[in-house]
């Protein structure tokens, strides 16, 4: 039991010994002269209700591995709702050791708790709508990945990781090869036949020019839900709709019944307060 | 002019790299194609009021050097305020490799600008009184550094940068040691000549004991006002008052009213929404 | 005029760095007590024909940057046609700094333009057919961004980069799932809306099943060309049809006859013997 | 039992690491939401005949340490011929981790094994000859130390590994001192007592002139074997020979036949063709 | 028991892998064809009287961890007094393993252990004064917190371990802001609550005016005696009295008689002869 | 003018850079609020007589590249002779910045000095006989390669420079080989042809069968000069002979005229006092 959703992201431990370091630095300097062998009960608490991610990476940081001592248990895993005074993760170890890690450990709980939490309002504001909530590139720098991982435990869907996974034709690539049709041709040309292409639309004329051009998937920007609506009736079945922009856990649910198959939300990322979890000791 | 407030963090490109390396991975899809010689004109432009921060990286990516082509003018650097509309940055460069950097700098600055806003609202609660705002150890994973210079630029002060500048005396070093004095005696003993010594208290009796043990800084940890203001008005001059815990807008002033000389406030950097800003093109 | 097809790789400067640590080590030996400031006429000249690539790589090795010294011309560019005795790089620069720097350049550029001679051929064995010839990722390790991109100077496309930018379901995957359409449905849920899924196919029943569950690629591994003919012709359109498997020069164009969309050959870049190139010096 | 030939190449660990990563990216799309549970029978089996190396890399990868699960069997070790249909390595392990570490493991085998199985062949043909294959500095960029290994595991020797353990004298390095026997002083003098100097002669007047001098080692550079044989008699035991130079499998005998004691053939590692190896599963 | 004294410097394993690719690089070529089985026994044997320091590290390289074979025993651990003869630690372990560790561990010891013993001379001639010998920032590159570590070890105490955790006012720093105060002043405002201000004086005056400016330790830079002695006794208790300037082992009582707090002694780092130990076998 | 003797070792900048990360670490805290446009002069000056070494990278480090602002004039080289109050480097910039570099470009001057000044003393001692003074691998741990170049500066000569680049065998080998003659043909066999092989003896019996077995070089390990003598006299030509084992300043002359060929000494770099030297101000 690792307190994972089912699949880690790649690599995710060389971000947690990097922030560790950005921690502790040349050392701790408040254990010095304390015994290493005085060992502490300690538990991790809910302070408020929300939904938890990070579970797998507290565990490894405060577990036998990261304390090289004591014992631990996973009372939740990643994507579980917790309540006010619940405890996630309880364990004994090196009081010392343990002092080092708790922020660490809890920075990343809170953090990506806070994302995983915001993401399942905005999945609960839709229940019922066959609609996906899904992620945009707005994350905070060097969390991309953790992020993202935090969006699907909280219910939601990620969109591409990067630039690197998808091609996404905006109005300056429009610009630059003179028309949709033609950027939509000249990077259909230079990518992978395994490479989904979406496109950018501010109106109903360009939606009808990206679908024509072959567009895997069409960015309804900014839109109004009328418009969104009669485009989603008109064209469905002929191309992925994702609807973007300003939404709020007010609007969400308005953009969702147009029929759109996808809600992108930079918020989720950019904006979601932490969730507030504290460590207790027994000592 | 280079945009930062008066010092940068040391070794910030690092992160600024790394980060524009989560983004593009192996390669942008969505440029292949267009030609690197084709120059756009871009902007980027405040959709709210607020602090702006990050303006040095911003500029290190989209400027001559990132860009290696081009020209760019600051109009706003770290620290300024910002209304919706203001253009913070604006140059000519490629646009291939502009919308390759986008995202990237956009992130810091939205994020960074964030923290600054939040900070500058807690600063501007307590104004007149003779106190610090200060930002916590809860900082988002490998972003500490860049967090706590986005503090200063709103206007607050730092706590310390991590476990390796000050010592921190918690209920657990104190059950480590005995008592408050031995933890001192201890501490004071094994350390630097150079580092000063923090006691977080939790009841007068504490702070007494702090105070006559050694201690430069004691932390009045989740006190009532009345408290907070008896023990600052009995121990003036001989000890730097830090008040700490579930310290909001609401509630900051009337803690600053005590006496303290010090207020520290996790949300600085844990909970701040991020500050809309957005790049808007002229081909 | 920096020798690259159009674009280049993302982050190709830090395995070409590696690459030259590799040589060089703690330092040469052969060049101790050079005058660095004696100067060398150097040409680099096919031994062979074939395709060239690797010349912006050899230039920045070679050229001014590099040697922090002299001259450079650049007589092709990658992807360009070279005849035995063709020069395609010429300089003046530090004949130790060339001394240390030769090798290093020319491994690269042999080595990348046998995989975009090999592609020629490949390419041009199904000349007028409305087929791309496809890499795989048996490519040599490190190599991979190299490489592929090799093959796009050689006149072939590039198959999926890695295990993260596109989804392949094969056998094993299958039998993970029960069945491809179940694969299918669970890949297509726990994927972005911007992820492809092709399914490896080893017979009419697998392919019909794949394409019924909403694949977007078939790959028709090791079929006969009647077989692959005949499901070609009955659902051309609802799919893009990848042909694999042990195709070689020889029978390319019979495969690239039965109205397959791709081909994939792993030969390409694991098999592909360097382009004999070398460095003359006028002194 | 490891897999390695004695003796591994230091540091090939990062290596392995690092093409994983190449491979793998941000994570595997493809089994998501497959059991981590799910245990596969897996064995790797020779298409063709060949020497095989790269066991100890292929063991560490799909063995217990890379997979965290399962058991493993070495049929094979590195410098061991195999035949068509032989099993090298078979083992169970998570379905899951196999699908990702596979082609990794595979691209270092046949890569690998395609050097082994080539200077084999070049071994081969010079049989009873007191002779060594060498290779030289023509390696794959980030391969060096890995393809010498495999010249090794095939039966031939090793060069020098790079500019930093041995003094190789060529043309430019004697113009630039303006003699052989000044080039060798100079280096002579400027290197360790531990050093090995090598000098690259064109015909009969510079081997003499680099024997004068001291040199250790004379290469006799795209000689005929006439004059190589007339060298080597005349100057037999006062120096090594080595011959290089366009040296095929078709020549080799006669080039060894000459009595030199090293002919260096850069083909080794430059152009080595893969060895045909697979995965097959028992599910 | 793992030979280190309490507490050890964050991060050291990484300067120590990185010393043994220092001298191993791309492999040792003494153990080619040394059966790895093949055991030895071992010992580190000081040749000369004095602290030992790094038993710690070579325990990590030479034992059970670094060796995969074998067994280890220590016999001290550090800051222990050792003389001629004394065994610091032995073991049994694969001989090909051991001649590869053997000088990276001595190495490390040998420094570290010259350091420490350096530091115990100068603690023991001011043996019963209420002062600390600490070190200063003059150590050898990369060797910063291990030196610093092998002064605690030898009964010395640390100054700051780097520019980030003090401030120190120089005199540059005093005529950049135009007076003592003026400096204090601003460092003072823009530096955390928990950072220490320190300020170099080279007369009277100088410390009157540190002192009535707030700095909480004053450095007495090349005093004599004299006037260091009736500036202790004027301003005991107000601030932390750092001797600091060519203090030589015969100097250093009586600059210890004089009350200050503090002796800084840049020798302990930069000019520590190392201490003579050497491995010995038992095959 | 760069400082260097002529060769750089290769990849110094690397430690250079890490270890002002050493020492800066997140940043420098004396400098907040120093106007970055604040000019000074600086001098670095020889407190005592010595050879220099290390002004290549001080003048990296504080020249127009490292403090991006002023000018800087080298007053002496790598190598050169300094007395008491000669002026090094000079220059004019960024006071701030000289301020945060000076310890660093210190820290490497005065320990590659100490180790230049070292060696030209035992340089000295055996000048007008035909003998080479070497280093060891006894070095400071990091500092390998620029200690050895510190060497080359005081007059002397480079040993290997690591378990690379040259073979040793030691009584350790020998005893695993079963007699010396059998180590050197297993080494002989598995080491390239580039290869030397030094055979370490104890006793003339020894010396004999190491190059009756082909040895190129012979350390005469803790011999007397007698013993050594009649060895040197005995086999003159035919191998290379080297000293080695606690020879002192007041034993090399002696050592050096028994004939031998290279006399190796450790101390050179693991016991050289730094050579003092600091930095002045004129703002």
């Amino acid at each position: 039991m690792t307190g994972w959703l089912g699949y880690e992201p790649n690599g995710w431990w060389g971000i947690v010994e990097d922030a560790l370091a950005e921690d502790v630095g040349p050392g701790d300097l408040s254990t010095l002269g304390m015994d290493p062998g005085r060992i502490v009960q300690w538990e991790i608490e809910a302070q408020e209700r929300g939904i938890v991610c990070g579970v797998g990476i507290a565990a490894s940081l405060l577990g036998p591995m990261g304390t090289e001592s004591g014992t631990m248990t996973l009372e939740h895993r990643d994507g579980d709702v917790v309540d006010r005074g619940d405890v996630i993760l309880a364990g004994r170890a090196s009081a010392a050791r343990i002092l080092q890690l708790e922020r660490t450990a809890l920075n990343f709980l809170m953090q990506l708790s806070g994302v995983s939490t915001l993401t399942a309002k905005y999945v609960d504001r839709v229940k019922g709508l066959p609609v996906r909530i899904v992620d945009t590139r707005k994350t905070v720098p060097m969390m991309r990945q953790l992020q993202k991982y935090a969006v699907r435990c909280g219910g939601g869907y990620n969109h591409r990781m990067g630039l690197y996974d998808a091609v996404m034709i905006k109005d300056n690539h429009i610009a630059a090869h003179g028309s949709i049709s033609r950027a939509v041709g000249v990077l259909r040309a230079l990518n992978s036949h395994t490479t989904r292409i979406e496109v950018e639309c501010e109106n109903p004329e360009q939606v009808e020019e990206a679908i024509q051009s072959g567009a895997d998937i069409v960015m309804l920007d900014n839109m109004d839900p009328f418009t969104m609506r009669s485009l989603v009736t008109r064209f469905k079945g002929h191309v992925i709709f994702e609807a973007s922009g300003g939404i709020s856990l007010d609007t969400v649910r308005g953009v969702a019944e147009t029929g759109v198959d996808v809600i992108s939300v930079g918020a989720l990322t950019h904006s979601a307060p932490s969730l507030s979890l504290h460590m207790e000791f027994r000592n």
